[in-house]
């Protein structure tokens, strides 16, 4: 069963990343302070990133690390002078994440290839496997950093002087562990890229559906708000003496949440709005709290409601502070618009999907990956394959067996079909 | 000048709580840096307690400590078998603390007895001067520890077991600072008690009101609530999947607010509502929090607006966590019932003010003090003096000269008038 191979590998490359390696092989053997480590930079990220270019070279793929330690690994096509078809992901985890977000999409395409092998298909483009280094941010703080530095979002040189926790350069770190070459991807010699992984959310698992169909990758906006009221004693302050900034916060989560909850009714759309973060300081029952720091993370499929609702919340939060008497100070430290995948790509996949009888439903994606780096220069699609309980970065994640040989499968078929177009 | 010595006591108690021995005698003087440390089982614990006995028994008083570390201090009364006039409060500080709270109705008793003394007043009854051990309760853990013991509410036994951040028990610590005797007041041989201390709040400030007469030492009672939801990715979860603790906690932070100010607008009495916690767990912006800690404490003068508050509070609770589908433990780990104060020394306060043309006002205290305790066994009642912009429990804490000699003036007086009927 040619299933065994990456079925293997995944629980192999689980095995490798955890710290005590624990063999996981069942839903039922997951721990959650079992969870991976395998940070960019570590003995971890060297053994896996070799053991799966060895299983690359197995393949007949030809090997290359670029400037900045991505993996690009390529099966060539038959007809010359056509550009290529790319599938792939990384394999750097969170600290104490799950065993498939990110493996996934590489042992996938991995194992995409080897299918193609398999049969004597004739892929006219050439096929790309790619694992992106350093996508998580866990070691290096920056996410997506191999996949911003390959599409030219970020200069190499900035990219290679970033520090670790250990204060080691990122230089210092591939070099040391033999993860740095000379080659530079031309994205313009790329015409298609797909990149399969598990949807991190709860949508697939709930629908009961195998197979999304990632339309959009999401848009994020972040609003930080930074209020000051007047921190006093609680008992001895008259509730018509007191400058409180919890109560003006509490304004806010309300009414982020609820516009989100309209907004999504109304249009059916994908709008989110989380306050996740929120420091009352000094934090004692009894003195009124002097300050509030609150994140208000906002995301939507599409642009125009993204912005509409940070304004929307950004006027209301101003007109709390009159209301309350509170100073706040604002800023907005992160501005993302969403990415929309390509329709080729899209239709490719459902049909994919459609031809082996694989349920499938179009959706966005709500968090950030390397396609949407790639999306600015290739036409790009993503397939996402359910999360129990839609838990990730987490060591609990899990993503059924069944359900990895769907998203195989409607990989295998789908770059089959971009591989001959 | 008789009230050059009460005003060098204040200044050299200051000067004696702080780490670098500061001297401040101008609210310019003041930083927030500089606050004291008075804490019971310290050095400047014993020189502080030295330097009062040493005045004290200038004045003539009898000095005796009792078995919890409580001071006394006798002026004998001209008529036999009378029951004595009881004044005082305590001299140990929060964590940098300010230069009145506590230390101002110690030495303000004692300047009262001393200008009796100076005019030769007959006082009938005896005169008790109090210094309770451990109010604040910031090195032992539990407040009001001293009256506590004294006044039978906690077992002396358990009181000498408890521990300071040194892992010293209090025996040991009083023990070592030669602060334990083998006196015990008997509280029934006690007719009347005054408190004075600083406002601690903003009402005598902003009204410009020299003299605050308290009615009700207000009743406390904290609820606790932890609020359990499923963290989840703020992306990848849709608003309909979501169980947000953060959401379910600020509707309890608006409706405690709300409440507590529909309350006093309708009965103009003294309710106050405050969250003061709330940790937000995990707290990073992009995930939705699995858990939000929350503690709500509410004061009132009358019992039972107070019991009406955390009733409508508990209830809105509970039905805001079916509404949002979250968990909920709710503890109550505080509730003290308001302390009435006696109405004759009440009368007593106020007269010595109006015999004095001192504008007064009657209010409650808003904070808990040493003489909610007496108050189960004595007549007792409180004179507050204005808390500069209602600052206490920090180093910038002030009460002016003057305000404080109008203080004087009134327990002076008023301890007269109760030492004679």
């Amino acid at each position: 069963m040619s299933d065994h191979r990456w079925k293997e590998e995944i629980i192999e490359l689980g095995e490798m990343g955890r710290e005590d390696s624990a063999r996981v092989t069942r839903y039922e053997d997951l721990d959650l302070d079992k969870g991976l480590f395998r940070l960019e930079g570590t003995e971890k990220s060297k053994k896996s990133k070799e053991y799966i270019i060895s299983r690359m070279e197995e393949a007949g793929l030809e090997v290359r690390y670029d400037k900045v330690g991505n993996i690009f690994a390529r099966k060539e096509g038959s007809k010359t002078g056509t550009r290529a078809v790319m599938s792939g992901s990384h394999l750097d985890s969170v600290l104490n994440g799950g065993m498939f977000d990110g493996v996934l999409g590489v042992v996938g395409a991995l194992e995409a290839v080897r299918r193609m092998n398999d049969e004597n298909f004739d892929n006219e483009r050439p096929i790309e496997v790619v694992v992106f280094m350093g996508e998580e941010g866990s070691a290096f703080k920056k996410g997506l950093l191999g996949s911003d530095v390959a599409v030219g979002k970020r200069p190499l040189e900035e990219a290679l002087l970033l520090t670790n926790e250990a204060n080691i350069t990122l230089d210092e770190a591939l070099k040391g562990l033999g993860q740095l070459g000379d080659f530079e991807m031309d994205f313009s010699a790329i015409e298609y890229f797909i990149e399969m992984h598990v949807e991190q959310g709860p949508v697939l698992d709930r629908e009961k559906v195998p197979i999304g169909v990632v339309e959009n990758i999401t848009g994020i906006t972040w609003v930080t708000a930074n209020i000051n009221g007047q921190e006093n004693h609680a008992g001895t302050t008259p509730m018509s003496m007191r400058i409180d900034p919890l109560v003006a916060a509490s304004n806010i989560v309300l009414l982020a949440s609820r516009r989100a909850n309209e907004m999504v009714k109304k249009s059916g759309g994908s709008t989110v709005a989380t306050v996740g973060k929120m420091v009352v300081k000094p934090g004692a029952p009894n003195i009124i709290p002097g300050s509030v720091e609150m994140g208000i993370d906002i995301r939507d499929g599409i642009e125009k409601n993204m912005k509409r609702l940070q304004t929307e919340i950004i006027h209301a939060i101003k007109e709390l502070a009159e209301q309350y008497k509170v100073t706040v100070t604002l800023d907005i430290p992160i501005y993302h618009p969403p990415c929309p995948c390509s329709g080729t790509v899209v239709e490719a996949i459902e049909q994919a999907a459609v031809d082996m009888g694989i349920r499938a439903m179009r959706m966005n994606s709500g968090a950030g990956h390397d396609a949407q780096n790639v999306a600015q220069k290739v036409k790009t699609g993503m397939i996402f394959v359910p999360s129990v309980d839609g838990v990730s970065h987490s060591p609990l994640e899990w993503t059924d067996w069944e359900d990895i040989e769907n998203g195989v499968a409607v990989l295998t078929s789908a770059l089959k079909q971009l591989s001959r177009i």
